[in-house]
């Protein structure tokens, strides 16, 4: 290629670079067996410690308790909209469960639940366009409800919790796609949380789910066998063939992560990255974020330029740089950079330029 | 590495060696994009490209008729034993499903549909352990079940349908994951047909659904949305982020096959490597096949030697001169030479001239 592309796709989403390296280079011959990562069994032994490494290194990465299972599910954080509900309403005689709506992925959350239980919405910033993220009371929370599931970081916004709600006896569930492993957090404070692999983690197709072990007993009989989540801990995630190559590169980017210094220290950086373009974007009327600044996390920054003919220009004269993939999702629209773990200062810092040359010729 | 490694592991299997050069050459680079297609969105229009292209390539080389749907389903072909039922069982007004018990799958089959269905298996070869496919006579098949299921190559085994049951108005369902593409077939045969990717076909985690367009109006309102089929052919696989580097591999190989002059002529390669093997063993008493002859189809060799010892033996030295991945399954034991599509005639040559070799040595 002749220049440097720095990717700020929301996902699947760009990897580590050295993550990215050492898997081409042991592509054809994994560890000196003279195959492929994708071509060994999920039962040989070498793919059994790739799968423990990962779940390790996540384990040490988060502090995690002794009494969550890590799994790895197919199907990406859509399909756990539909598992969750089927491994857990069932802790509500009335099989309640409780959304709070404060996006698009949240809002599809509670819709592909309605099917499995009494899904009830307690809060939503719909009618704001999704530019907060709602107000959530403990009394809300009825302490009947088999768990309360929020999206922890709007992907299409960049709104996220700053703290979650208590929720007494409540499991809360939180959809961690776009900023798993991005700040830390107290996991002790979580019945469940996931994260389709392809933002802050690895390739598409699965998702990772961490569950408190005693919420492990309340599957509907009519969740299919992959999607129960005490089967796929039972069986370590290997009930049926696992999707190899996502946790292989997964493995990768969490030994990428402990090398950079684990989550705290990824933290202040994301921080930074982050300060870099909200800074620009407060310092002039010609950018405007999407979302209320006490909402912003670190993760996706979307705002809008003054027309929609400018956002097409700045679109494609980014592109002509090798600033690629700021397009707004296609129900947002705008300007949208997801700065995720493994996208460096330099990239936010290019952006950044390209940002104020752009408005001083055509602001 | 050393020496040239011969890869009979029945899944995730070897793919063909110009596919895995041409993905580690273009990892880092995607046609010119400066990112990795792992990196790119499933939405982008290069990766819409790599979908379309795959579904016009299967279609091409099965001569797929116009009302047939090519779908990419999530977690393989485990998932679709609960997926079938979901999507399929409310044909019949008493949901009355049929299995055939032709090996380990197929039982896993009708194990898992259990909780969506009246599931009836009326034909099995479990008191002979799987050793051929059981008889199935037209009058068995019950005309207002909603399909009748059946495993077309039992991977553990060997054996496969030579030609499948006269169902009339009921939709045949065959699972294919261990042959799909390798023998010519006619799909207007077929209600659905469908193949967890990591045999024949790429990584794993994703199965391909090949589903006739009448029988998407069938699903459970309690099928989760990522595994309802008519969703997944409404929204071309792209319902949520695919499982994009399975898929982009897939395509791979299928423009491989093609290269390879299509089904047809695998087809007599495949004959041709299976009758290296089965001739060696049906010309000794050292080698004993563990199906009957009439039963054997081309892509798992199964058998057992002397002795567990000697089997232990067997693996041991055949793994020491680069014959990767031969031990049986954990639930029959004995030696399993899987021979699909990618493996070369020179692997069954080699195979063959080592088997020959260990028996005059330890026979």
């Amino acid at each position: 290629m002749s220049q440097q592309v720095y990717n700020f796709g929301a996902g699947p989403a760009m990897l580590p670079v050295p993550v990215m390296e050492q898997v081409r280079d042991e592509f054809l011959n994994f560890q000196g067996m003279g195959v492929s990562i994708i071509e060994i069994s999920h039962r040989a032994k070498q793919f059994e410690k790739v799968l423990l490494d990962a779940q390790e290194r996540f384990r040490q990465l988060t502090n995690l308790p002794d009494n969550y299972k890590i799994l790895f599910v197919h199907g990406g954080a859509r399909m756990q909209f539909s598992a969750l509900p089927l491994n857990l309403a069932g802790r509500s005689a009335s099989k309640k469960c409780l959304y709070v709506e404060s996006g698009n992925f949240a809002k599809l959350a509670n819709k592909d639940a309605k099917a499995f239980g009494d899904i009830q919405v307690i809060a939503s910033s719909a009618d704001t366009n999704y530019d907060r993220i709602p107000a959530v009371d403990p009394s809300m929370i009825d302490q009947d409800a088999a768990y309360l599931h929020v999206t922890g970081n709007n992907t299409l916004y960049g709104s996220r919790w700053q703290t979650f709600p208590e929720t007494g006896a409540v499991p809360l569930i939180v959809d961690q796609t776009s900023e798993m492993l991005s700040r830390v957090l107290d996991y002790s404070k979580f019945g469940c949380v996931y994260a389709g692999l392809q933002k802050n983690l690895g390739p598409a197709g699965t998702a990772l789910v961490v569950i408190r072990e005693d919420l492990l007993e309340y599957a509907s009989p009519q969740t299919p066998a992959l999607l129960n989540y005490k089967v796929c801990a039972g069986d370590n995630s290997l009930t049926n063939t696992a999707n190899t190559f996502a946790i292989y590169v997964t493995g990768l980017v969490l030994e990428w992560l402990q090398q950079q210094g684990g989550v705290a220290a990824i933290e202040k950086i994301n921080e930074q990255k982050a300060k870099i373009l909200y800074d620009l974007i407060d310092g002039t009327d010609y950018f405007r974020g999407v979302i209320l600044p006490e909402f912003r996390g670190t993760m996706n920054v979307s705002f809008n330029l003054p027309s929609e003919e400018l956002e097409a220009k700045f679109l494609k004269e980014a592109g002509e740089v090798g600033l690629y993939a700021l397009k707004g999702h296609r129900s947002v629209g705008g300007i949208r950079a997801s700065i995720y773990n493994a996208m460096p200062l330099a990239g936010v810092e290019k952006l950044a330029g390209f940002m104020k040359e752009f408005e001083s010729k055509n602001g």
